[in-house]
């Protein structure tokens, strides 16, 4: 097990530890319990989670009380399931001394983050992520949120946890489409920040898909190194942690516009092979860097065009909209080289004309 | 106009504004705009504030989206009202560059600076309280909350404004009952904090209820000096903050077991009186102050009766239940004598047994 500090530029707490290693989930309770000595706990996972032997490793023969969030998924990601669990919390009689064990993926994640920093004004939340794109991202960096009839995340907050357990032998009862595309951030981390990343991959992609502890560990240490690197340094978005968004303003469009039967990932992979044209457009080159990436989603088995009932009219609607737009139109994160983003005047988002784009749909529809 | 900095030891921000004067409605929203250059304004306000001219005084002829929360009052301070606000906003196509302006009492303050927290991961909100409960107390110190089915703000966030706006004048419109529930909060802080306050609180109350400026500027200013400098010490409410419920844990039961038919201030003058009962039952004195605070709750026409529809049982359940229990039985902050909280082994909230409670709440059972 190795451990790392992250720090967090802001009162009460100034840094949390993450925890990454194989099989010592059921240690966990013991390590939190000596964390927060006083604290009632409380569990959130969800549907899938339940199913797996992760629950009964974490908690032992401990009654601890838990909501298990079902569906497991984006559908449940939204203000009624919130109010479902706090509800469940008051009746419980959890007081202010209470934690939040997030047991889970992304969504699970980002629910019980949300839960926690709003409930009787906030208590800890301890993240324990069991998919690779929360393992790889969203555990760690503190964003939380969760869906309005009208849009993702419109209710949210910045809730750092208290402390991050990341146990890769939970990873082996992920389905091989989930695994695959949390992968993908990973990639995102080596693009953005690590070109010697990026090669690992390549070469080691047969072992991470084998699921091997020595690999997963090694993955799962390099994303929060560069992530937290990141997230210190900007914590609150307003400019450097814009890198994190590598390819996500295409991504996230599809992903919406496909109404969320691409998985993160997946969107995400188009996203940045969209951002890798626009740069190959921009004069930026990497021409080989997209055959490199090709080939990589290729052995994800992650298509790389966009699905068949979207339109490029969708997709611009989508971004115009975008939370990081300037005049209805978004900037895009673009990479200067494989492992360093191109920072323009001070800024990390950088504006892109509307034909550049365009045609940048058009490929990717075509494709 | 005077001005004050609260400072808050916490990043992004680390210090806002509170202005203090009459008449001066009307040149908020340049200074707000001066504030905060960039982003688009969102206005909350409740049915009561919305029949008087404040708001027109405030936006004059400016088109700005705003949200009328109706009914006004506790029954709307809830997720749902929330839920509603936030769906407006987005519709309102505002992004994470808004701010929200909070216009009105303690629930439209309480609503709107839990919006402004989790909408879209926080935006800059700005406190304009127009009520006396408002401007001595919720408006400063960033506690934000709304209720759930089960417990009264359950949800909640400590969210510290941007900037706090208080213009006397528009006390004018305010109800009498509401006006004088709200003085109390003056007198909970003269007796916590400032001796010589409770005597000029003596002294001018015929000016306050008549509605002067100039003393209502002077009860404003000490009020908002006194908040600030307990918030900047315990920003968090780890324990001197507790010292603010001076009068809460009786006040927040016999509120709830009225089922909120008594205002807040009528609640914590109960509170108040029973909070002196223990005092002197534990030999702590002020046996004259008792007096003194008998006579100015009467020129108030507050009742220090608790309604004869609630029973002693109901009030012991409820502070059984209280966020700030140990072992199921509250904590009372005591005074050691006028303008001092006592504070005994570094605590400012003390136990205090059941015998003791059971008596002081039979004899305001009685009175």
């Amino acid at each position: 097990m190795q451990k790392m500090e992250v720090k967090i530029p802001s009162y009460p707490k100034s840094s949390y530890t993450i925890a990454i290693g194989a099989e010592f989930l059921s240690t966990v309770l013991l390590q939190i319990k000596k964390l927060l000595p006083a604290g009632q706990l409380f569990v959130i996972t969800d549907a899938n989670v339940a199913k797996t032997k992760h629950l009964k490793n974490l908690l032992g023969k401990e009654n601890i009380p838990r909501f298990v969030i079902t569906p497991a998924g984006e559908k449940s990601k939204n203000i009624n399931t919130v109010t479902k669990i706090i509800e469940q919390m008051e009746k419980k009689s959890l007081g202010r001394d209470c934690a939040v064990i997030a047991l889970g993926g992304g969504t699970v994640g980002d629910i019980a983050g949300f839960v926690a920093a709003i409930y009787k004004r906030g208590v800890p939340v301890i993240q324990i992520p069991t998919t690779t794109v929360a393992q790889a991202d969203s555990a760690v960096g503190g964003k939380t949120g969760v869906d309005s009839s009208i849009s993702k995340n419109a209710f949210g907050i910045f809730k750092n946890p208290a402390a991050v357990f990341i146990d890769v032998s939970t990873l082996k009862t992920l389905d091989e489409r989930q695994f695959n595309a949390g992968l993908v951030e990973s990639i995102k981390h080596a693009l953005i920040a690590d070109a010697n990343y990026l090669t690992y991959l390549q070469k080691n992609l047969k072992g991470i898909l084998a699921r091997k502890q020595k690999p997963l560990e090694y993955i799962a240490v390099k994303n929060c190194k560069i992530k937290a690197a990141v997230v210190e340094d900007d914590p609150y978005e307003k400019n450097k942690r814009r890198i994190l968004n590598y390819g996500h303003t295409i991504g996230h469009a599809v992903e919406s516009a496909s109404n969320y039967k691409l998985l993160h990932g997946q969107a995400v992979a188009i996203g940045i092979i969209a951002a890798n044209i626009i740069e190959q457009k921009l004069g930026l080159g990497g021409k080989e860097r997209l055959e490199v990436l090709k080939k990589l989603f290729g052995r994800l088995n992650i298509s790389l065009k966009i699905p068949k009932n979207i339109t490029k009219w969708q997709i611009l609607d989508i971004i115009s909209r975008d939370k990081k737009t300037v005049q209805k139109w978004p900037r895009f994160v673009l990479l200067e080289k494989t492992g360093k983003v191109l920072c323009k005047n001070g800024q990390f988002a950088i504006q892109v004309e509307r034909k550049i784009v365009e045609e940048t749909i058009d490929i990717l529809l075509k494709k």
